[in-house]
C-alpha cells in the first residue's frame, strides 16, 4: 500500500522526459510505500511508463501538454501556463493528492509556484531554498540559497527553525547546530539586519542557536545549518561551485606539468575521483523549498535518473519526518518569544 | 637616492619585529630606490637594523613604545595609543615624511587609523579594503574585503573606480574589466543596492564596468575587478580560505585511502605544493586600504620576511603608479555623471 504519494514534473530538467521516468521508476523498485503521479503530455510518458510492468500499478499520470522552459520569467509562466507539467504536479500537491512535488525544472517558476499554488504555512514569512554540502566534518544545510534577496531580521529567524527542522527530520541530525553567516563571531558584528537577527536567535527556543558562523568555518562543517539572506546564500552556493571548478583545474594543470607527476596523478585517478564524488553536493538530493504547504524538491536541472531517484527518496523522507507539521509546530514556539 | 618612502609598522604581526626588520632589510637591499621608516621601540630595533650595514643609510627609526594588540577595539586603540608603532607609522605618511604605509597589525585598527589620520581622499565616500585572488585564467581584485559592510549605490561604484586604478597601476593589467558581484547577469537581479549601483557603473565613464558578476565565474578570473559591500566580500574572502583548507584536507584523505594511491601522492608531491602555491593568495601581497590619503598595505598578520618584503614592493608600486592621484582624478570624471 503506498504510503506517500510524490507528484513527479516528467518534463522539467534537462534530460526529461526519458531520465524523469526512469528515476521514478528505480526509485518505485527501491520503495515500496511509494506512488508517483507523473505530470506530462499522455501519449509521450505512457509508452515509457507502461515498460515498467513490475511497478506500473503505483504510477499514475497527470495530463499536462505544457512545458516551462528555462528563459521564461517565472511568475508569467507560472500564472498563464496553467496546463504546464511542473503547475500541474504542484497542483497535485494543492488539492491533496500528493504529499510531495518533486521538479528539474527552472528554479525561480518552481520557486513562484510554491508560493502561489501551495503558499505559505501560516506564519512563515518567507518560504525560503535550501541545500546541503559537503563539509570537513559532516554535510551542512545552507539556507537561503536565493529565494529572498533582501530579509527582514524575522526571516531569518524562521530560517534557522526550518533548517534546522530539515536536517533533524531528513538528515537525522539529532539537535542541529545552527549558525547565523557573519563576518566575525562577536554579537555586535555584521550589518543591521544580522545583529537583529542574532538577538532574535538567541531568545527563541524553537531550534538551537549556537551563535554567528564565519564563513571560513561553514565547509569545516562545525554547523548543521548555516542561515543566510538568499543574497549572500547565492553567493556562497555559486561560488563553492566555481571555486571547486577552478581548483580542481588548477590542481589538473599542477599534475600535468611532470612525468613523474602525470604517473602520481594516474596512480592517484581512484582518490580524485573520491574527492570529486565528496565535493559533489548533489549527492545530497535536490534542494528543499521549506516553508510552503507541501513538501518541494528542486531537482537539479541536468538530473538523470540516479539523481532524481535521490529526490524522491529526498521527498519521500520529508513526508515521512513531516517536515511541514514540524516548522508549524516550531513556528509557534518562535512566536512565543 | 631614495625616491619611495614607506613607514613600516615594525610591532604589528604574530613575527614582529625580527621578521619585520629582516623583511625591510631585504627590500632595501632589491630595491635601491626605497627609503623605510621603522616605527617601534627603537632600543629594540637598533640592534637589528645597525646589523645591516649596507642598507643602513637608507632606513631610519621612528620611536614608538607602544603596540596595538590584535584583540583591541580598533577606534579606541587608535585615538589612545598615539605613541603606537602603527599609529606612528601612520602619521609619517599625514605629515609626508614617507608616501606609503605597511603594517601587519590589527586590521580593524590600521582601517580606522587610516581613515581617522590619513583621511578620505576628496570625494571619497568610504575607503575599501582590496585583496588579489588566484583566478585560473588570472589573478582578480575583490573590493571590499569588510570595512563597509553596509553600503549606498555610490560606495559600490567608487569601489569600482579604486579597484579599477589599482589593478592598472600595480597590476599591469591594461582596461581592467569591472565586475557586479551579483546573483544573476541580468541588470534586474539582485538586492536594491547592487541593482542601483548597477545602474550607476553603467553609466560613468571612469572605468570599464562589465556587468554583473556571478561568484561562480569569478575563481575563473574573468574579471579583473569585483565589487562587492564589505559583507558579501568578507564573506567570500574567508569563504575561500575555509572552502580551500576543507578541499586540501579532503583530498589528502582520499590520497591517503590506498597504497597505490599514497605512492602516487607521493610522486605528484611536487605538484601540490605548486598548487598550493598557487591558492595562496598571499603571494600577491597584502592588502591595499583604497581611498584614503596615501598608500595603506595590510599585510597578513602571520608575515614573514619574504611577506613584509613583498608588501613593501607593493607599497612602493603603488606609489611609483600614483594610485592616489589617479583615483583622485578619477573620481572627478566620475562626479560628471
Amino acid at each position: 500500500m503506498a504510503e506517500y504519494i510524490i507528484a513527479l514534473d516528467a518534463m522539467g530538467g534537462d534530460n526529461a522526459p526519458d531520465a524523469i521516468v526512469k528515476g521514478a521508476i528505480a526509485a518505485l523498485r527501491k520503495y515500496g510505500d511509494v506512488k508517483i503521479l507523473l505530470a506530462g503530455p499522455s501519449q509521450r510518458l505512457k509508452p515509457l511508463i507502461d515498460s515498467a510492468e513490475d511497478v506500473r500499478a503505483r504510477m499514475e499520470l497527470i495530463e499536462a501538454d505544457e512545458v516551462i522552459g528555462m528563459d521564461e520569467s517565472p511568475m508569467l509562466a507560472v500564472r498563464k501556463k496553467v496546463n504546464s507539467s511542473m503547475v500541474q504536479a504542484v497542483l497535485a500537491v494543492r488539492e491533496h493528492r500528493a504529499g510531495a512535488v518533486v521538479s528539474a525544472g527552472s528554479t525561480g517558476a518552481l520557486l513562484a509556484c510554491g508560493m502561489l499554488r501551495l503558499g505559505r504555512i501560516p506564519g512563515v514569512e518567507r518560504p525560503a531554498l535550501a541545500s546541503a554540502f559537503p563539509g570537513l566534518k559532516k554535510p551542512w544545510l545552507l539556507i537561503d540559497l536565493g529565494a529572498n534577496v533582501d530579509c527582514q531580521p524575522k526571516y531569518l529567524a524562521q530560517f534557522g527553525l526550518m533548517g534546522s527542522v530539515y536536517m533533524h527530520s531528513v538528515m537525522g541530525v539529532a539537535d542541529p547546530q545552527v549558525g547565523l553567516a557573519n563576518i566575525g563571531v562577536e554579537a555586535e558584528k555584521g550589518n543591521k539586519t544580522v545583529r537583529e537577527a542574532y538577538a532574535l536567535m538567541t531568545a527563541q527556543k524553537s531550534y538551537r542557536f549556537c551563535g554567528n558562523c564565519e564563513a571560513r568555518v561553514a565547509p569545516m562543517g562545525e554547523f548543521d545549518v548555516v542561515v543566510a539572506d538568499g543574497f549572500a546564500g547565492n553567493i556562497i552556493l555559486k561560488y563553492t561551485e566555481g571555486m571547486a571548478e577552478a581548483m580542481m583545474a588548477m590542481l589538473k594543470e599542477s599534475l600535468m606539468s611532470s612525468f613523474a607527476t602525470k604517473i602520481g596523478a594516474a596512480l592517484s585517478k581512484p582518490a580524485f575521483r573520491a574527492f570529486k564524488r565528496r565535493l559533489d553536493y548533489n549527492a545530497y538530493g535536490g534542494a528543499p523549498l521549506l516553508g510552503v504547504e507541501g513538501a518541494v524538491v528542486k531537482a537539479h536541472g541536468s538530473s538523470g535518473e540516479e539523481a532524481i531517484c535521490n529526490a524522491v527518496r529526498q521527498a519521500r523522507t520529508m513526508l515521512e519526518g513531516g517536515v511541514v507539521e514540524r516548522i508549524r509546530e516550531g513556528l509557534a514556539g518562535l512566536e512565543s518569544v
